[in-house]
């Protein structure tokens, strides 16, 4: 099947056009999609080479491109506006309600979602990261009392990207303790843990899952062994009903997924918004 | 100032509501607004939950609260927009011009921008973030040659977090080496380094800010002085040179621009999509 070209234009980074767009093209199944991005086009050269990109992607008997942008600057748009293609634009859509609403005219000042007030967010996603890092696989430092969340669960099952995913977009100090053979035969948490009980939060993973996983890691052994990892899920599974842990199933989400109901299960704020 | 309700709606984690609503209010200077994330709203329950959540915020005398959302299902929308407030969605704005163009419906299922389709990404990036993990700090393994980059530049200059949001959200496989008094007082970078000097990126740091950063973590002693800090970015900054390494000036931007701007100027291929 032919190949529509989608481009992701943003004066930023693009990461907003990408979730955008990403989103609705999803919604069609009988599509298939060329993806770029051309982040940081912040002048009228750079729009126009923009332009040029996309009328080459859209030449002669292809398919009709789609543009998703985020450009703040109407003089920009209008350039780029001008290439060949389905143009859907934040801005375009959404800026002329919420300025009749708010009875103001937009500033049309790029990266203000970012930039220099934001020192104290990169800071605080900075600590965060740092603490993800030091209690880390039960590790190092143990500052649990200053922890948001401790995650559970048995090892690869999901733990460490996912506090780093809370921390980096969060700010939230999340660490983790992986579940190994001394509290999966004893079914018991140690003390330090127990304390922190309405901290704790469990993940849970398919085994059929959790051993693919583990093979990429260590493909002999019982690590990966169906004996193995279902004996170490039954027992995880025991330990978050017997203390009453919250707990996901991260088999079908993806990390972001997985952090977002983390958030939304334990009422944990997060420090810093995107 | 009155602060204003905003609110971002979604079947799925919210992340795609945030970007989009907060991309579009950081336009307007001249409000202030109190945001709330609901996510998860895939019922006709939750639905009118969230109704009566956005009615209370907007009730007497309250500024009209602006809802933003990415609802899939058109039931579910209905019954959100029936609450006060202005509603901003951008499935209502842009999946029939969409529609349109490709000939063909919606499928209307949600999280299709996630779910099992995406094993193979969550992969990718776990495998990343162990890998920038494992090669943080100079440390451990030193798979350099199958790193996509390596980030260089003094102590806090950024290097971790933002190797860790390069595997975590692009899957790209990132190291990173600390700059010390062995490579700035000589100038020289080790022969393991020059070897992959075409992966090298610098970052670089405002004097100014990089003492803010490093007092936080150790408040006395030469290595927040003004004088050492001053010396260890003038010598990062011939050794960017010398050896021809295109670097980036961290001071002003958020970890997600500093990411998307290495991606850019090496032309480093992401291995997922959000």
């Amino acid at each position: 099947m032919a190949e529509r070209a989608v481009f992701f234009l943003s004066d930023q980074t693009g990461v907003t056009a990408e979730t955008l767009g990403h989103s609705l093209i999803t919604q069609f199944a009988g599509q298939e999609f060329r993806q770029t991005t051309l982040p940081f086009i912040d002048s009228e050269d750079k729009a126009r080479e923009a332009v040029v990109t996309i009328n080459e992607a859209g030449k002669e008997g292809a398919l009709e491109p789609v543009v998703f942008s985020t450009l703040v600057q109407p003089e920009l748009r209008a350039i780029v506006k001008e290439s060949r293609g389905l143009h859907l634009d934040i801005f375009d859509a959404f800026l002329k309600p919420l300025s009749d609403e708010f009875d103001e005219l937009p500033t049309y000042a790029s990266g203000g979602a970012h930039g220099m007030s934001d020192i104290d967010a990169y800071m605080k996603r900075i600590e965060a990261t740092n603490f993800a890092l030091a209690n880390d696989d039960g590790g190092i430092s143990r500052n649990y009392d200053v922890a948001d969340v401790i995650l559970i669960g048995v090892s690869r099952s999901g733990k460490t990207p996912t506090c780093l995913y809370l921390a980096l977009q969060y700010g939230v100090y999340a660490a983790n303790y992986p579940l190994t053979d001394d509290e999966l035969e004893t079914g018991e948490l140690p003390s330090f843990l127990v304390q922190q009980k309405h901290k704790l939060f469990g993940l849970s993973i398919a085994p059929e899952r959790l051993r693919q996983i583990r093979k990429e890691r260590r493909p002999l052994g019982s690590y990966s062994s169906a004996q193995q990892v279902r004996f170490e899920l039954r027992e995880a599974a025991k330990i978050f009903r017997r203390y009453k842990i919250p707990y996901v199933d991260t088999t079908k989400f993806s990390i972001e997924e997985i952090s977002s109901r983390i958030l939304d299960s334990t009422g944990v704020e997060r420090r810093v918004r995107p």
